[in-house]
This record gives C-alpha cells, structure tokens and sequence, in this order.
C-alpha cells in the first residue's frame, strides 16, 4: 500500500472552521492513537501531509473534504492528524473510516474501564449536560464515560428553564454562556435540528444526545459497535430489523449505517402498521444494499446473525389503541426465535423493552442487549476522548 | 484450635452467591482494616480458612449461614473477612457483631473527614443515586459520603422516567442498565422490598435508601451509632422512644436492633393513637428484653439514658386533623424535659422536626439531634468503604 | 507610605464571630495572596500585625473593624491576613478595598482557568449548591467555579422538598444538618433575607446567589468586574443604565457599587413606567455621584464608557400588558447606538436578553455581555478561593 493510496473523503459536519479544542494541549494527545499502527506502513519513514481542510457549504451539510495526499518527509505521526473530529450531531457525518477509528478507541475504553485504577486521561475537563428534556438513562451513560476517564460533570435536566418562555433566551445565547463554563456540551434537546444550531454557535465541542424525532447519533455508533464486537464482522452480515420499523429513529439509523459496508442484507420484520418507510429501501437499494420484508420471524431468525428487536411505540398510536395492541403482539422474540437462531448469532434491543423480548431470552448467552448498554459507555468515552483530546 | 473450625453464624441478606466486588482488586484494601490490631493477638503466624458460604432459600428471605464458630489456632486478622457485606437492604440483616464492625469502620471514618487533606480511598469509584423518588437530604449524605473518601457520584431524583408506565420497563433491566455505569447502586424507591429486587439483579452491590413504607437500614444503622457514641454502651442502655410510634420506621428499626444488646430497657411514651404496635412489643419480649409503656415524659426522661423523640406524621392523620393536633400537642421535648434528664443523657430525633422539640433545647449540650445527623455520614461513608474495599 | 498608614475599615456583614474556616489549614493558603506585593513597601523588612477583629453590632449590620496597625517584628506576610472573609451575603457589605482584593484574585483565577492542566487549590473541598428555587444559570457558574479549582459539589435543586409545608423544617434546622456534609454552602432561596439567616447559622461560609427580591452579590460584583476589565478603571467612569431601572436589582446593586468610586457620572435611560427609583437617586445624591436622566438614548451612548442594558421584565406588568409592550421596544441597543459610542466604550447586560440587544451588535467587538457572564466565573473561583482558603 502507498501512501498515496491513503486517500479518504471525510464528510462530516462541523459547525466552525478552526479546531475548536486547539487552544488546548493536553500531556494525553499522543496516547491511544489509533492510526500509530500505520506508521510502519509508511514507506521511507515519511508520512503523509493532508491539505489543510477546506470547509464548503452544501445546501444543509457542511462537508469538510481532505484534499489529495501530498507525500513529503513529514513525520509519520501527523497521519493521526488526518481528520479532526469537531462535533457528533448525526449518524449521516460518519464514514467507514471514522467509524472504525472510533471503534478502535472505543475497544481501549473497554480495558480502561475494566480496571480499579481508571484513567484520568480527561482530568480537568468539564463537561455539561445540557439536557432540554430528561433522558435519565443517556445522561448517566455520558456523565459515566466522561467520570471513568476523570474527568468531572456539569448536570442539568431543566435546561428548558435557560430558555423559558416568560424569559425567553435563544438556544445561541444560552450556548455562549455555558460555553464559557465548561470544555464540551452534551445536549439533549427537544427540536430537530437543535444540535446543529448549538455546535455552530459554539466554539467548544457538541454532541447530540438525540434532539426530537431527530437524530440519537451515538446510539447508532453503538450498535453498530455491537455487531462489530458480537459478530466479529461488519461486512457480509445478515440483519433482521423487527418491530416498530416506522417510527424508530434507531433502526433507521442502523439502515443507514450498515449501508457502508459490503455485501450486507437485511431482513424487515414488522406489522403493516409500522413497516419500514420507502426513503430508507430506497437508500438502501442505490447503495447495493440487499432487503427483504418478511412476515416470517422464525425464518429470518434462522438465517440472521443479528436479531434486531424494537419496541412498538405505543405513544404512536394515540386513541388507536387496538392497532397498537395487535401490532405489539405479533412479532416476540422468545425460546423459539432462540431456538430457531444460529449459536453465533444475537439478540439486540435499544431498550427499554416491554415483553418484545421475554425474560427467558435473558440467560441466553446469545441476548446482547445490557452488553449493548454498556457498549454504550465505550462509545462515549471514545468520543469524549477523541473530542477533547484528538486521536 | 484448627482453622477449619473458625466457623460462624452471620445472618445477613444476599441477593447473589459471588462476592459482588471481588474482580476489582483495590490498591486501598490494607488501609483502614478495623480488625488489624486483632493480628498481634494470633498465635503462630497462621490464618484461618473459612467454610464457603452457603446459600439457602427460607420463604421470601434469603439467609446466609456459616457454622457454628470453632476457636482454633487461627490467626485473628482473618476475622476481618469471617463476613463479606454484599448489599445493605435491611435492618435486620446486621447481627451484632456486623454492627460493632461497621461501628469501627464508622469511627475511623471521623478523623478521615476533619481532615483537611481528605481520603482519596475510593478514588476511581463511582455511585448512582437512583432515586425513585426525592429526598434530598438522604442523598446529600451518601453522596457526601462518597466525595469525602475520593468517589464521584452519578446522580438522579428523577428515576422513576426509567420505568415510566408510557415505556414499563421493569425495575431489573433498569439496574441491569445502570450496573453497567457504576460501581455501586444507592437506591430511593416508593414500593416495599424494592431494594432487595434491586440487589438479587445486580451483581454490584446494592444499598436501601428508603424503600417505601419497607426498610430504611442506614437510618437504623445511625441511630444505634449514635447512641454508643453518646453514652459509651449499647448494653445496659435505658431508651426513651417519644412521640409517634405506630408510624414511624425509625423507632421501629431501632427497637428491633437494640434488641441485639443486653439489659436493654425501653420506655414507650405516645399518645393513644399512634402507641407502638404489638409486633415490636411481642419481638422485645421474646428477646428478653423489658419494657414499659408510660403517659408521664419527665419521669421517663429522669430515667433514660435516650430520649428519642420523634414526629407526629401528620400525612397519617388524613382527615382526622383534630386527632393530629391533639396528639401532636402532647409530649414535647422542652426545658422542663430536660431539667428531669440526667447529665449524661442524649436527646435525639431523626429530623426534620416541627415542634416536638422546642429550639431552646439546642443549646444543651445534651441535644444531640445534630450530631446524629453527621454520624449518618460517618456510617455511610463506613458502608461504601466496607461494600467497595472489603472490611 | 509608613506602615501605619495602611488603615482600614473593613465593614463586611459577618454572621459569626469566629473565622469559619479557621480549623481546616490549607497547603495552599499561601498561594495568591493579593497582599504580598505590599511586603516590599514595608520598611525594615517587618510588617504590620493587626489587632484581633471586633465585632460590633450596628442595627442591622454587623461591622467588623480591624484596630489600629502596630508595628512590630512581624513577618510581613500577616499582611494578607488583615481581613476575613467569613460570608457573601449582600453587595453592600463590600467595601472598596475588598472590592479591589476580590478583583485581584478573580484576575489570577482568569490565567488558571485558561491552563489545560487546572488548579487542584481547592482539591477535597466540597460545596453544597443549596437551591430553594432553579437558577441553572447562576449554579452552573458556581459549580463550574468550583471544580475548575479542583473541589467538588453538591448539587440541589429542588431544595424547597427539605422544608417542605408538609415536614415544615425551618432554615435554620436545614442549614445545621447540610453543613455537616459540605464546607460551603452557595444559597438561591425565593424569601428576602434568607441568606443571611443561613449565615448566622452556619459554621461553615454561606454565599448568597441571590435571595428573593432581595440581593445577589455575586452579580454585582462581577458587573463592577467587567467594568474595570473592560474600560481598565473604575474611577472617573460614564456609566449609562438602561431599561428596566425600577425593576432590576441588578441596576440598583451596580449604582450602589459605583458610588464607592471617584468621580463617576450614571445616566438613567428608562421608560417611565420602570424609572429608577428615589432611594437609589438620592444615594447617589448623597454620595457625591452625578447622574442624570435621560430620553435620548443616542445621546447618553454617544458619552459613555459603558451602556448597561436590562431586560424589561414582562412577569412585573401583570395584566397590564399593553404598557409591558410600549416599555419593551422603547430603548434598544443596536448599530445605531453602536456608531454613536466611542470606541473604548462597551455594551454590557446581566443575561438573559430579549431583543433589547440586537443580535446584529454580538459581532461588534464592544458587545461585552457574554465576557460578562465569563466574568462571574472569575469572580465566583475567587470568591470560592477567598472563603476556604482565605487570602
């Protein structure tokens, strides 16, 4: 492999042009660089040199393009320089390669953690938890990552109260205010689109904790995560997406993502009331995706090696409660899905689950739902660590 | 004496077999050991070995035994691990060597906390308060607890948006969840035997802030603390219990923990309708323990080494408020009280207080309703210490 | 300058007569000292020992006076121990002195708080953010305050539950209970007063951020902060307040301050339901301090060194709505005000804004409203530094 072969389309969306954690050096920044193994696949002991980043604006999406490799007797480790991660506001921002770089990171979190003596790779950064509505369960798995690497929180579940109605803040000023008080904002917000305002405002990092119907952006890096670590592959796997497949801003993400590697195909499983909508299949079929609906949960378990269950939304519904309740009852991973399932092949679950998933699944080895949970907090730490400090 | 028959008798709750900490080996585990004075008593250099623990079921309650203990030539130090404490879920699950125990560690926890450079014992530990309903001043104390030995804390009053009947998870796949993001679970619920739910799921341990009208252990814990810290003894005490009696889990606990002890004498002083229920009556007698209903305060003040006094819980009443005021009115704790106590008796009361208490008692050395409050953090930093780092 | 001349009144409200903080020695207590400059101006290399301070009780104040200098063989660093300071309690209680000691230390805290690698000064401290009513805003800056200097919090903010009508705690009871669990307590509580009530309780410091109608110091301060970092004086100064003047304790509070500088000139630019009122008028009347009304909002800008915006404050209209909104867009700051200011000249604003600040004026580099909300971080580290740690 030349270096010139190095070259890579990072799209991503960031809301300002300079590195917003530049004016801070951290004593951590050359630690748990994933791209050092590249290093000695440098030829001649140089390394690549990327054009400085180049910011264009394209309707929506800012896109922040690499420009050609120029290949120069620079040190090798500026290749952990080749993409600057500034925000995490949606899935759409991440390609292949950013994934698995943050993969990698998330796979050291995992033996940090597991240690008594934890890292204090983020002593004396802040982060705030900027929570327009409250999502218990997504900021303690923050609030988690960011103390595991000793790192310290700012909490609040009543932002609203910043931006009453009686008072009536904008969202930008808020964010210039709390910016000043910490290095990173995790937000949760009740606005589509809200997280993207925040992260082009302010001049620290921002990451979406999920904003409306919008976009839960670290919810998909986590289960794509999950397949990676239960399945050991991402390319050539068979998904069975089942249960609410209309209204799941998880699933859909998941569609999305799985839509990077090669030679995926996935199974939709759901009743007529809540099947997957066309813009995803239709995404899916220009990128060579194969999918297949099926009414047959049982055969599709069979051939998956993910078991993709969801829960029907029951808030969706509103007064047709019947609907509802036929829909919910139709499609229940239990011992027979188990049963019909391969033994390398898993169960996940974004939770929390009603009775989608019956309790006997739980001691299945196979039932990888808490281990998606805590996969979670891997993935988190990973992007704290790669936002405050770089790879 | 052979070390196989260093057995023992500790009853305690566990809600799992494996010792919940045992993989997280501590750099801090020598420290503070209350039994190490206890080596330079031990003959020989050589150290018991202990049965394994046996699980057995009893109906809804889970019992721990080891054998009968047999004295041989054992070393002493190993009398620090005769018991390992899983979960605190209840009162009774403490016999009194446990109590004397976690005393010892309470003890040592005061001269940690005056000092100015504080313990860094539990640094790299996190707690989650996952309360399912508020009570801020419980929290305060554990989480006080927590950062004065070097923890950090993960914090909710809001946990009952975990299982919101809209989304019905269960209270097991909440801690399944949150187990993933801390090292140990302080949990605050509305419904009885909530916590023990909650420590036979988790495989971190579990401590009961308050379980509905249940059990509220450290409460417990406190009390008899306090009162050994202010008399000097546990046996031979003469306890005044005042006030509202039928309602109160404090006096309830209390009179079921010093049941423990010998010589015990204990004084009921309450109006009619919220006199001590038979229960506890029947249990202190089949203890041997004595003791004596009375209408007349000042004489039992002259008497008592104790007087504890307590609120009359209004919330109970409903809409008999006449019989509230009444009841509320009768005994208080005021000068006249205390010109009838002796010199070395206490006043104590589990706060807040309305007017049961008079302010004019505060300024008595005696009143020492304060003071227990702040053993409260002594004992709940004892506990996080014993259940994270081992006794 | 003969050491004897350094005299002072020091007129502060103090709650206790003891140093609070006098039993916790600090390793850092001889960091920052803003005195130690004053070593070398001392001649003969000895320096001036104060007498013990006094306490004396003047109405509703309490005035602490340090005595006359004696000059003795005593090491100069006493120096930074001629006052204490035991409480923040209301803007008044400053004198200009104080005020200047605070802003030196709120200036070294600016070049700490920009390091990657933060202060550990207040490393084992703990601060309880004892909120009867939310004000993230405000707790967020303390909190951040706090940890930037190493310590840790304690958060509340619903801590109306400890009193609540049903339990019917008092203050004082709460104040005695939190202080065995924290070594300061910042205080937002929704009656006029409460703060120094909590003062007169506690042991350990209490800062008031902002009771009631009452007073909120620390805003005050960080106003005068601003000022003197914006403009780089505080004497001689042109000072234009505008909006709601009647309503706004932070203009009030910001009047109050300046008339301890020399020279100054305040113009008042309100509508003339919300003018300022008499007390404060005749205050500065007293003092010496010019000021003047104004209708011309251009004309004022045009002559000041600082425009001080407020907020019209809808919820004091009530139903009268119709005068709210002839108030409302009577004065606002935009270009227009900006190219009638001079250039050194700065737009400040407590926060929240409406749109009595254009968002057109946030590019000008004279909008100084956001440094002004950074400033209370300053402010706030140095207040925290001065109360645990003392000068």
């Amino acid at each position: 492999m030349s270096a010139a072969s190095l070259l890579f389309s990072c799209s991503m969306h960031v809301g300002v042009s300079h590195p917003k954690v530049a004016a801070k050096p951290s004593p951590c920044c050359l630690l748990n660089q994933p791209w050092n193994h590249l290093k000695s696949k440098t030829p001649f002991g140089h390394s690549g040199v990327f054009e400085k980043s180049k910011l264009s604006h394209k309707g929506d999406e800012i896109l922040w393009r690499a420009g050609a490799l120029q290949v120069e007797s620079a040190p090798s480790f500026s290749m952990g320089q080749k993409f600057h991660l500034h925000d995490v506001i949606e899935a759409q921002q991440f390609d292949r390669e950013t994934l698995n770089a943050i993969f990698e990171v998330a796979r050291s979190m995992e033996s940090i953690e597991s240690k008594s003596s934890r890292s204090q790779m983020l002593k004396g950064y802040l982060m705030a938890t900027l929570f327009y509505e409250p999502s218990t369960r997504t900021r303690l798995s923050f609030e988690s990552a960011m103390k595991r690497l000793g790192g310290d929180v700012l909490t609040t579940e009543n932002a609203r109260e910043f931006s009453s109605a009686a008072k009536g803040e904008t969202l930008e000023d808020t964010i210039r205010t709390v910016e000043g008080y910490t290095d990173i904002i995790v937000m949760r917000h009740f606005e589509s689109g809200a997280a993207k305002r925040a992260a082009t405002t302010a001049s620290i990092p921002v990451i979406n904790a999920g904003d409306g119907p919008g976009q839960h952006p670290t919810q998909a890096l986590l289960d794509v995560y999950t397949i990676e670590r239960e399945i050991g592959k991402l390319d050539g796997i068979r998904v069975g997406l089942v249960g609410d497949l209309a209204n799941g801003r998880t699933v859909r993400s998941l569609a999305y993502l799985l839509a990077k590697y090669q030679d995926v195909k996935i199974y939709f499983v759901s009743p007529n009331v809540v099947k997957m909508k066309d813009d995803i299949k239709d995404y899916l079929t220009s990128k060579g995706v194969e999918w297949e609906e099926s009414a047959d949960l049982l055969e599709v378990a069979s051939k998956c090696d993910v078991v993709y269950q969801t829960r029907i939304q029951k808030e969706r519904f509103r007064e047709k409660i019947e609907l509802y309740e036929e829909a919910r009852g139709k499609y229940i991973v239990n011992q027979d899905v188990l049963d019909a399932m391969q033994k390398h092949a898993v169960v996940m679950h974004p939770l929390p689950r009603l009775d989608e998933i019956t309790v006997e699944v739980d001691r299945d080895p196979r039932a990888a739902y808490f281990r998606q949970a805590k996969n979670g907090l891997y993935i988190r730490m990973a992007l704290l660590k790669v936002l405050l400090l770089g790879w």
